[in-house]
């Protein structure tokens, strides 16, 4: 799949199952009676592009999204509905937090009783992978949000549409709620489809997860403040030991296959960090104005330094050239932390120069954290304004902060492209006032 | 002072202290050149108001403000210019962090060697109080932002203002940072105005702090992120102690003096809270909604409960009545948190009704706390786009994110009226989904 | 009830049920057989005091404690045994983690699949409160340790010691574990001596519990470390306040109503506190060599100051002298922290100096802490080892770690006296050494 | 050199300088006038080895201790004196605190305004590396005990003794004040011989320092509290992964190359862990009753688990065999985390089982940390009770705690032997009730 395609045309507008008919259970609620103004109308919008010039919005306002918040007038039958809540993809911290919310807002809010959680992602659909379903009660969500990982389980690997909406037929699922990120969101994408096909009267509502905060359309994706904590943490750990060594070089992984916004929030929040690599800035590794030059500048001038890099960052070091190859026979795939570790250590020892490297991937310790206050409320909005949508009849669509507010963005616009750090943005431009990196690779 | 005072039509328009002439530094460092687009130009802005309706900008948008970043034009000369940094007012977290920020920034960015740092709030300007300024070189905020409070010292009072543009006269201060409040950003007002009056070249940029995160056009103040974070363990603290005994009520009172922010982001991020007050929202105490009988139902239903009270909340039941008065003799005016363990506990005393009332304010605890990751980032920006917009010629204006972009607020614009939660909108509507409160008040 | 009785001679002879005939099924567990050394004999034992004078043992050597640890044969029949573990009192941190270990080491090790949690403390025995028992599996505890609080709930008052064995009668419970403080142990030794009356066959198996660390023959009650971890973060914040203002002065209170053994330990882990008051230590309020005149120094002379004061010293001036009686009228007892804060704030006044007094009382927070790792390995241990007395048919005892020994002493011991900071020992030299603070008191 | 060897009678008597003729000026101080019972007298000594059985002390006693504390006489002249301070070897939580508490030691309770620290180990010891001294005033050392690392650095590998020495005579050093560990010990051992040799009145005090825990005579070193800390937060997460995954395996690997402690005890904080693996305890790759078979009973039993090895474990399954040696031609010794992560991964591929296994390393991020409140308090005490026992003029020692008392013991005590993991002792014994793992090796 390619995954940096142009960004296409594709409609901002909501697919709904049909009118939302039915006066919403929230009306006759002591809080909600005589206010309005707490409902939400459809034609309210965001748009993605918000800067004005010259006293004007701009000409090309990009796509705008529908505001978030419950509807006064909804699809659902409470009384009737069963809804179903997956967890799909790799750890992040927050996913029980909304899953925590999902439930509590169906069932106090909305009078939703009948709520499944389907266990290791979507194999629990699958019969043959054996996974009971697991009834959510408040009572077994209630103290969720104080543990990392997903109590549902979750899975990688593509599973069979046709299987999938088999089991949701068979299960009667009126509302499924999926977590996870740019896979799971094509499959909630082929599900929809599939659903419509077959003239189902099924909502999908995506919640975005990816601990590289890479989705489209989304301000920041749950868990991101508490992954750049932890990997603040860890930063620091590399510091003291790069301070408390003769030439100590600290160098740290962090996650980020195709966009860096973990690395550089990470190096922010500590300031410590002297250089910073990521997947969308190109460097060289050799030459005068090279990464291992521009280390070995900083090590001996100043005696330390710590390097952050991303895992996705620099990956034409990681294969080798032909030439290594036939010299030593064994080349193997590494990963860029081993191979910055590796190359920057004969570099050092080539040029007679003392050096204390200290490399720490911090790997799963990161994305398997609780989540922090920051993003339990976060979650807990996600969970609150995807069960909004859902009651309302809206599909096809994830919940998002776009702008600072809630919207719904079409599962389409979201997999259409990846966020990435823009290299002459500000988020970048303030990581190299930071660390005082020189660029790293020929103009 | 009027806090509540109706938005008054102010420009949004950032005054200068003249026209920057002089290229940027900036364009000289490896990383810029060639890369104009790192700078950012005036005539960018952001609307407050983003919400489309039928497809159209809103009608009156609102006013719309300067996009933040570095000019590639500046007033100030590098090597000639000497800065000044205040801190005001309260303790929040992250006030170090932005002192870091700024100095890192000015010295390693801009190449401005000369900045001081002034002790104890704007008493450092009065030779009366015989503080000392600070140099404040990059080894002296190298460790700030690990560490609580303020380095430089803080103080709350008002001083002479004339006293205040006589130091930065004769200081030869030609930017000054004011890190503080409503009162703070009152004064900066004030003096920015004397500034002008006597002629003098003297910037004078704002960096909003307040931890009741009620600064007008600031879409969050920084440090709140942190106070959420500490509000929610006292929380959680109160939760414990509820649910380890019997009929146990956990009452925790948290800053807000005019806007419950805190609360209620403290609610949104445990979500073990039945009851929330803030200033914005009235309650009845007695009467069969009222939250004396509120409270009754939960405690006795549940066997245990979590009542939070933003400090600002139902003053009106502070004062004590007159009858109480002659009674007793010596009325105090009490604080809310007391006033209301005081009559939750003669309450049920008088209903017969068993409890373990647990009272719990954390007060200075959680602003005194070091700032966390996410806080950290923002004030690193903060004090960044401080300094970018000070060097810029820029003057009377304060930094501050709006609609998740950095931007230049016009100090009397900041100051025009109170940011408080609406008791109509989404956030609150969030708190009440779920704490599941009653209405509290005779409509 | 007279507290600082003297030490009065009783046996540190445990009591048993009856002999221990039963085969332990540890023989059988994979790791044990063939491994006699696992097991522990009941005659190797510790002595409390260990300091050799002369090259020879004390001439007095004081009691001396049988080791803990599992007995090769045991008196309960396992698959027939039931057992009852109730909490007492105040909240400690480690209080779930203890009952974790008993509900697993009974479940895992021993085998009893019987195992019941009395609600709300000795409440949970007398049938008019309502309290229903709790099953205790695995599962039920699976996650407890990591959450503050006494899930069993917990309640303080006296209950009807008959009753409460006409519940053990009753439910024909076996073995009762109680985890409480000077209170519970109290009852727990009344119980026993009731079961011995009525020639019942049930242990009663302690495990102590104090915030204030002050059980005799007790190194260390758990949740202590937990509970100086807490205490230190809130002195960190009162040192923040001080040093952020101009003549800061952080006023803190902890707990310690007899024993100043968290104030104590919380000066030495964080040595920001210029002057600790314990209730062991007397001090004098006015006068040249009196607090006031300290902290006024101090104050005066470094421009901050941080005061910890545990919250039974300084009782004596607690009560207000009649004078004061007849002209205000209606004087309340109030706490130290209060009164310090009033005649220091008043005496500075009186002297004209400036001050910016800031009172923190923590209270109830840092009893909810979950507890830290090392209270958790603690608590496990201490756990284990009640168990294993308990199937080795003990009584009338608690575990406890005494020189780094984990030993079996008997309840009328650890009650027969408190456990205090000696006011000419190491510990309180150490404190003055890391406060500098002057004597403050006359000789 | 071997490290295992028997433990051979060395006198536990500790070594003077000269006799201690000088009046502590400790004596003068507010505190200790007229307080004669602070001071601690040198004939009271702590035995290693307190069980008592048939009410007898033991009949071989082992060695005792003399108990540390400040003396009413001491050696040095404060106002004369210089001191030193180095940290050597690898990092550790809680360095920094102990050089903190030295320094404020000497200055404000010995009045010893002199005071240097040196760079990088026995490094700074030596001009051809060029690291200068460090002044080391109350100041400096201020803020130290909040950071992780060593702010005076730290370095690895031997230096010449008489080059030391020279060192310290150029230096004028009276007392040097050694934190490290095994390696440091070694040469404090041969540096204390060179001095008394030279005929020097130097004194060297060591602060025993390992990560391992595993020093000879030491009830826990410093920093431990705060490994076991990090290493549970470690656990925990990959129990999350391993729960959150179909059929998911955790496995850790930390600290311990001869020792198990951190181990043993990072699972008795967390008991989320099913299998530890430590060097003191043999265990089968294969077989029955290997830990392959234990592994795969565990997770298709249970559908997760948790692995926990230390790094010395199981080494004879690091060297791999012949045959790979020679196909590959460069085989690399691997760790043993590396090498369990294959072969486990291999047998569940081999058995056509699936199996999500998540390996972490955290490696430096434990020993990086700063120190817990639990660590600081110790090294607080050891700091001062290596000044007391340094200005007294004892040399060639350690400061400790045993059985719970600070005692002084000879470096060469220290360095005789290592302390392990009784693999028959209530501590691995409470590791298997807590693991439920069964025998791994044939008996």
């Amino acid at each position: 799949m390619s995954r940096n395609k142009k960004q296409v045309e594709i409609p901002s507008t909501i697919q709904t199952l049909g009118p939302a008919k039915i006066q919403s259970p929230l009306l006759d609620s002591g809080n909600y009676r005589g206010h309005p103004q707490f409902f939400q109308e459809d034609d309210v919008r965001i748009p993605s592009d918000i800067l004005w010039s010259g006293g004007q919005p701009p000409k090309e306002p990009g796509p705008t999204f529908e505001l978030a918040g419950p509807r006064s007038k909804i699809y659902f039958d409470s009384s009737k509905l069963k809804c179903a809540v997956v967890t799909c993809g790799g750890l992040c911290p927050g996913i029980n937090s909304v899953v925590r919310s999902i439930v509590l807002e169906l069932h106090h809010i909305y009078g939703v009783r009948n709520v499944v959680g389907v266990k290791f992602g979507f194999q629990g659909f699958i019969p043959r992978y054996g996974h009971d379903l697991m009834e959510l009660l408040p009572e077994t969500v209630a103290d969720a949000h104080g543990r990392g990982g997903s109590f549902l389980g979750m899975s990688r690997g593509a599973q069979d549409i046709g299987e999938i909406v088999d089991a949701l037929e068979r299960l009667n699922i009126g509302l499924l709620f999926t977590i996870g990120g740019d896979g799971t969101l094509h499959a909630a994408d082929l599900i929809t489809e599939e659903i419509q096909r077959r003239g189902l009267k099924t909502g999908v509502i995506g919640i975005p997860k990816t601990i590289d905060n890479d989705i489209a359309y989304v301000d920041q994706t749950f868990g991101f403040s508490t992954a750049v904590e932890a990997a603040a943490r860890v930063i620091l750990s590399a510091h003291n030991e790069s301070t408390s060594a003769p030439y100590g070089l600290g160098l740290v992984k962090v996650m980020g296959r195709h966009s860096g916004f973990v690395a550089v929030n990470a190096v922010l929040a500590l300031k410590d960090v002297n250089i910073c690599l990521i997947p969308e800035v190109n460097f060289d590794l050799e030459g005068d104005h090279g990464l291992l030059a521009a280390i070995r500048e900083r090590v001996v001038d100043r005696g330390h330094g710590v390097v952050l890099v991303a895992e996705g960052a620099g990956q034409q070091y990681c294969a080798g050239d032909p030439a290594e190859h036939d010299a030593s026979g064994n080349v193997k795939l590494g990963d860029i932390g081993i191979v910055l570790r590796e190359r920057i250590t004969e570099y050092f020892k080539k040029n007679g120069l003392e050096l204390n490297l200290k490399y720490i991937d911090p790997s799963y310790e990161i994305r398997s954290q609780p989540a922090n206050a920051t993003d339990r409320i976060y979650c807990g909005f996600l969970g609150q304004q995807a069960v909004h949508a859902g009651m309302a009849g809206k599909t096809g669509m994830v919940v998002s902060m776009l702008n600072n507010h809630y919207v719904h963005v079409p599962i389409k616009m979201a997999i259409s492209h990846r966020k990435q750090v823009n290299s002459l943005g500000a988020l970048w431009r303030s990581v190299l006032e930071s660390t005082g990196q020189p660029p790293l690779a020929a103009a």
